[in-house]
């Protein structure tokens, strides 16, 4: 097996703890050379513990070091691992993952692949880096410190602001916008047209999409995911909004900043979605209704109408044995009927 | 902000009435700059009233110019705006929009990037343009004024109808086929192998694809959207269809001429849909089955067996705040139980 | 039209059979130029029989040869057709089309394309083609007789095993892993970070996936589909799995051996599926839960909890006309109280 160059990396206590702002409770020269779960943790594996109910994983774990609540680090002390005390486990542990691929997975360099295409009147900040085969479009501004993977294309007049990453072949169609630290990942399509079509005599006659895509700063857009381009004004995507794979954003929708999607989210035209809202896999939200901030959608749940108050919403159908799941299925098509009959009984025997 | 070239436009009226075969009511030369709805219409404007139930909205609305039924222009020259009577406003609307698309977002000009890649053998017209990186295949035949963008891969022997556009990092298949004026957005594609296996003890043999795609005239397919290729013979999709984007239709599938459907849809394999068809985003139709032309299937419906009768179908679990939805959900894993209760009950109840 | 450059063949009926092990019962020199099915075959057509109930058709077909097991030979002789005996028709059937393809779809050469770019320090066999403009980053690693399309992306350190194809724009991110004879079709995307992050004081803060993709022998992988690495260890897919198009595989996910699952399937992060497993089109597979081996879960069903048992499982809300489905979803809603006012009547007839 060939060498993957830089995946390893042998970190001292002490500069993690440093690194996370911890309080190191042990030998702080001693080396870790991964992250893991206590579980399966080796005494060359940093961990953590983020649940309180989580505790007694602790009372058998071999991991060298734990970061740790205050209230458990005696505990990790006991089993000979070092204790990292911070307020919040998982806070850094997040830290900790992005520290640690900060050393593995070196950036790449600046300056322009000799293979990329950049169209002349394109902007490349020197400190960008522009990958092999990308595409660059007339006018397209591309910020500090920006990357650009391969094979990805940046339309005409498009703007990628500071250190936001485009990884290989990322789509970012022309006249979108997306701010700074932004994540747009392999595949995913922003700013092809939305779906407008005026109906004429049996035929579908094409609403030309004239606005754009508008992303606010520290955005991540996972793979194979589209956004469309608004029909006259732009789609609007937050500060700090979080779409994972495969999830279709339709054509003048407005996503409220730090707001939360799965994968295979489909929102449907100039929905309107607040703030602080999260959204389980598969969850579908129609067109032209409105979501409060700090609203919950279950997975693979279907918005069908406004939701105005916070709260946790579901509506999903109980997967059963094939054979429950048919009977039931059948007799739910006679529901309101049977409510019918119950009503009937009811009164019969009220009298 | 970096100018976005093209995108602008000042826009005479009378220049508008008449590419729209409008009748003119008010000062001809007077400018618009924008397309946009009559409640954010500023005097730059040009609007559009297609729902008479909005017609209130034309009492306050501030747009330079309105396009209206003729029932509806006084209300429009009332409030100082120009009036363009047609007789489908929705309809000049759509075709306004490509009106100024054509002006503002100006085709590529013809010919092959160098950075393209023509293999020999394949048939470019010279009025054709092959942008930056795209890939076309040996004996590819592309016709008259189409666009195939940066990244797309046009694959051995596959044709591209007259006008018809590859956007950038479209894939389309070896040996298949696309009309003319058809649109295949980024990421879309056409001609992957379908999904066919034999079972071999516990394993799985593939059955190779040996059909294409045969796609009509005037059809869009979407952003991320995947139209596998039949297994003998090809899947097919007729004049007009519009698909969305992140669709999967799977091999040996039959599309009529102008069905729509929106976002996530997915149609297994085999499955034949009629004409003039309407689905809701995140659809589901399973597959050897039939559907009758003018049906509409509503958003995250499935479709279990064939349906014969034109109308509206729908089979959607209703949200619900999740307590609620837990305690109905559960109730439903029991309801045929229930039914024979209240079964047991009416009988006990008539004698 | 232009010729399709390899697509016909004419085929000795004793070759295919010969291929196939099959006894051929009839005139061996006699070609065909075609697969397909009974009911519309002609002459030059090679058909098939896999299931006995369909047996009528032969009594109907123009075949001129047909691949049955032992006790259909002599009806279809009786039609003039060749018979070709096999005890599974269905999996010779897969045989002839890969046979047949084999034929048909030439490989294509060994050897780098001058439009691609091997970044220095990958390896790349002899033997492995390497299409247009395709991107192998350092330290990958191209094992013998690999297929690269054109626009693929492999990144660095990745390695591709003995005979596995990547087609036209597929992408396979850095680290990962296939073993050999996979196939991953265009526009999946292997290795894009999984979603994962921690909660800050109402914003989220990124969790860098440390892990990658590894993935066994035999495996599919289908158009547009996405497999993500994973957060600390890897995401693992074993032997012989197949997947659709438009698959979301979250991060640390484990799919076990000759698993298939169809177009749409979303799987949450750190679900464990068992071997031999079937998902219908857009079944959805909730996070952190088990799925045991031999379960069968129907399309559009959603998996909540942990499945023990093999087995079918289904869960999907029938569809209907709207205007009953309208009524019924209503009265599901207040499905609970339906049931404690059918116990309050039980109860009151039982006095």
């Amino acid at each position: 097996m060939p060498s993957r160059p830089g995946v390893t990396l042998s970190a001292r206590l002490a500069d993690i703890a440093a690194a996370l702002g911890g309080e190191l409770r042990g030998d702080g020269e001693r080396l870790v050379e991964r992250i893991g779960p206590l579980e399966a943790a080796t005494p060359d594996t940093i961990s953590f513990l983020s649940q309180p109910r989580l505790k007694h994983l602790l009372q058998s774990t071999t991991a060298g070091a734990v970061i740790v609540r205050a209230e458990a680090a005696e505990a990790a002390l006991a089993r000979g691992a070092v204790a990292i005390v911070v307020p919040d486990p998982y806070l850094a542990f997040a830290r900790l993952t992005r520290w640690w691929a900060a050393r593995t997975r070196p950036a790449p360099g600046p300056g322009v692949h000799p293979s990329a295409y950049v169209a002349p009147g394109a902007q490349v900040h020197p400190s960008a880096s522009i990958g092999p085969m990308a595409v660059i479009e007339a006018h397209a501004v591309i910020g500090e410190h920006v990357a650009v993977g391969a094979h990805a294309v940046v339309g005409e007049g498009a703007e990628l602001g500071e250190g936001t990453q485009l990884r290989a072949r990322a789509t970012f169609g022309f006249g979108c916008r997306i701010g700074a630290r932004g994540i747009v990942h392999s595949g995913a399509v922003i700013g092809a047209d939305g779906f407008g079509f005026a109906p004429c005599e049996g035929r579908w006659e094409k609403i030309e999409q004239l606005g754009a895509v508008w992303i606010g700063d520290d955005v991540e857009i996972g793979a194979n995911t589209c956004v469309d381009r608004g029909a006259l004004d732009d789609t609007l995507i937050e500060d700090g909004v979080k779409l994972d794979n495969l999830i279709q954003i339709a054509h003048n929708v407005h996503i409220g900043a730090h707001t939360a999607m799965a994968g295979c989210v489909g929102v449907a035209g100039s929905a309107r979605i607040g703030k602080h809202c999260t959204f389980g896999g598969a969850a579908m939200i129609l067109g032209h209704l409105q979501i409060a901030d700090h609203v919950h959608i279950s997975a693979a749940s279907v918005v069908m109408s406004s939701i105005t108050k916070p709260g946790q919403y579901s509506g999903v159908f109980p997967i059963d044995e094939n054979a429950n799941w048919e009977k039931n299925a059948a007799t739910l098509r006679q529901l309101h009927t049977l409510r019918a009959r119950l009503r009937a009984l009811e009164k019969k025997s009220s009298t």
